[in-house]
């Protein structure tokens, strides 16, 4: 058996979008009954008889971050809360905490999902599954601990921190998958070579899900290299339940988003209009498998794009990119939408850069003009002329993936402010 | 509704026997599959053909936790690994861990055992349940997760720490019941009203199911009081899985165990006989309905006793009383068995002493004596007639409680040894 739920997942898309259809009426029906939705649809005439199509989805105003903060406590739910099981809240260091509410239904169809992701990356009933979220609110815990038990696996609920357990739990229960974050997985890998145990030899570790933190490609290789794993990208946030949302195949060429239980909008996050696949955007999501607390059309702020093209895996269901960034991060020049991950990942392939660099919009006349500001090796040359030519190399590198020219300087290493905590990469000075 | 499982709960006590020993059978034959088990069944030929009532069951040897650490990781499964689930692990801070196994039906009935409890206490649907304790390993978290959940409750899974955080769940969240520590539920009040907070007026908080630390009554009432609940006394251990095992009805004099789940006994744990019931010894437990690892007259070290008679809830279950300490604590002077535990509770009942004390047993001649140092109050009077009268009525009440006459020293504040940490307070310079 290659496919968990082969009927679903390998479903043509006709028929894909027809059950999306049918779900999306079903959907706006019982989210009627919530205070937030019930007053929206009746304001604008919105019934599951004025939906026709998948495109009248549209008909539906964005839900934001906002709107959720709004609702706190219990003004989205759908159903009454004592047919509720379970509230996951964030912690709500900036403003009101967000609350998502879960029917029984709902949990066992978000195991599902997450049965479905692991089953995808080859785990069985045969695996012993060991989970290093954090438990409790945090969804990476009990959103892959019911997956996991669902799917069959053996689960070692280890939860978060002391590495030398976590080892030893691996050692002895002859763990095979870990759900971990990138960063932790290569703290790990340092511990195990600490120890003197290579973990590629002498473990049963194979598969990895790594999740919930931005990671390279290049991050994923090293992680796969230092544990003898195959590591896979799995995405979720708690609006959406949690883990499940989308998983990679062993493909490992984006990660297949579950139709059935979402509807996909990739949208410029400006004028708020749909871009054609393949085209980088914000992800907006409408869930339409969800009793308890559904959402429509919920800006995730995410950046991504959907792959185009079909997956050799055979299942149906749209790829995403690996994340671009978030949409709050985008600076808009001269018409052009410009994210600094863009500017990062030019600059990083000049060995003769250093890690820091500032981006500063201003207004210049007229005119709204970007500079960049980057900071160059120590090891590096100070001669005029292959400073010049390492210049004009980048500007053009630059202008090629923004399709506007900024203005570039070489600085020295240290000349830029540093930040303690999350670094400052854009500064907009402009007039508005 | 008064019961979860009517039918169960009140059955009466020969077909209830009748059931346990069906189970206990059916229990014999799979865990003859164990490595364990199956090797010792072979050697003492136990088989279900030779257990013909309850009573065969002490054809059975003890297993001890020592049993456990020697099969770890998996010498107790009596399913292959592939049909276990979930891990629960100890720490092993001293010695091996041990480990339980479950199966998908293990944790389906230790959802239902925890349902039970919580509807036993007036718990359903309409409450919101907040569960205070570490999720991962530590059983209380999943186990009581899974339970409420099975319960139909409003779960809020906040997990442990954060009390502010605790509070804003408890009130935005229209929280009724809690499952907390006893010492974390007398803080929690203390935060309540540091923040203008009046627990019993300003939430809806009525009921917390306290465990997993030993409490007296005036504990009990006190949390009751600041809280404005009622607080119901529950028992687990994770080799029985976890919470659930015997929960107090809300009569609040003793707690059900489960006995469709377990066969209790309670032995002498010296000549390791039963004692009748009423008498305090040693609960010792066996699993009746747990596939992945059955344990036999596992020797839980809790002391406790049955309350003899019925309860007028109405449950045909019996009744544990509040658990008197640790059988490892147990001192044997002159053929009685005397827990520290008790001579505290006489010490603690004179305002003229302070908290401190020593129990001391030493050969003198030919004979074994206990001397019993305490400490006296600060503010105490240190007139001889008046310590002579208070060690006489003390003396008398030790050994109305005892059956033995220690050898009782009244001493000034502060020359008892303090340790750090666990207090140390019995020495035994017996010779042997």
């Amino acid at each position: 058996m290659m496919y968990w739920q082969e009927e679903i997942e390998t479903m043509n898309r006709s028929d894909l979008e027809e059950l999306q259809l049918k779900r999306l009426k079903k959907t706006i029906e019982s989210a009627k009954n919530s205070s937030h939705y019930g007053k929206l649809f009746s304001e604008l005439n919105i019934t599951s008889e004025n939906i026709h199509s998948l495109d009248d989805l549209r008909k539906i105003p964005f839900t934001t971050k906002d709107d959720l903060r709004n609702c706190y406590p219990f003004g989205m739910a759908s159903i009454p809360l004592k047919d509720c099981v379970r509230i996951h809240s964030s912690s709500g260091t900036t403003g009101n905490p967000t609350v998502v509410l879960h029917s029984k239904k709902d949990l066992d169809e978000w195991a599902n999902q997450v049965a479905r992701c692991m089953y995808m990356v080859g785990l069985r009933d045969t695996d012993v599954f060991q989970n290093t979220s954090g438990y409790g609110m945090f969804t990476g815990g009990l959103g892959f601990q019911y997956g996991a038990e669902k799917l069959g696996a053996l689960t070692v609920p280890a939860a978060a921190g002391n590495t030398k357990r976590q080892i030893k739990f691996i050692t002895d229960f002859g763990t095979t998958c870990l759900h971990i974050i990138p960063s932790y997985a290569t703290r790990l890998a340092e511990v195990f070579y600490e120890l003197g145990i290579d973990p590629r030899k002498e473990t049963k570790l194979k598969t990895i899900c790594i999740g919930a933190e931005p990671h390279s490609e290049e991050q994923r290789k090293r992680i796969e290299q230092l544990l003898g794993v195959k590591a896979y990208n799995c995405f979720g946030m708690s609006e959406m339940n949690g883990p499940g949302v989308a998983f990679e195949c062993t493909e490992q060429n984006g990660l297949h988003i579950w139709e059935d239980y979402v509807i996909v909008e990739i949208i410029d996050p400006v004028t708020l209009e749909p871009v054609p696949d393949g085209t980088i955007g914000e992800l907006v999501l409408t869930t339409i498998n969800r009793e308890a607390m559904p959402l429509f059309r919920y800006r995730t702020r995410d950046l991504t794009r959907i792959i185009p093209g079909t997956c050799p895996c055979g299942r149906t269901h749209k790829r995403l990119d690996r994340f671009k960034g978030r949409s709050d991060d985008m600076i808009i020049l001269k018409g052009v939408n410009i994210f600094p991950i863009q500017i990062e990942k030019i600059l990083m392939n000049f060995k003769e850069l250093a890690n820091n660099y500032l981006i500063t919009i201003e207004t210049v006349g007229n005119s709204d003009e970007m500079q960049v500001e980057v900071e160059i090796s120590d090891l590096f040359t100070d001669d005029y002329s292959t400073l010049q030519k390492l210049s004009k190399n980048i500007t053009h590198q630059l202008k090629d993936e923004l399709l506007i020219t900024p203005r570039l300087k070489l600085v020295a290493k240290g000349s830029l402010p540093v930040q303690e905590g999350k670094a400052i990469r854009v500064r907009d000075l402009r007039k508005f």
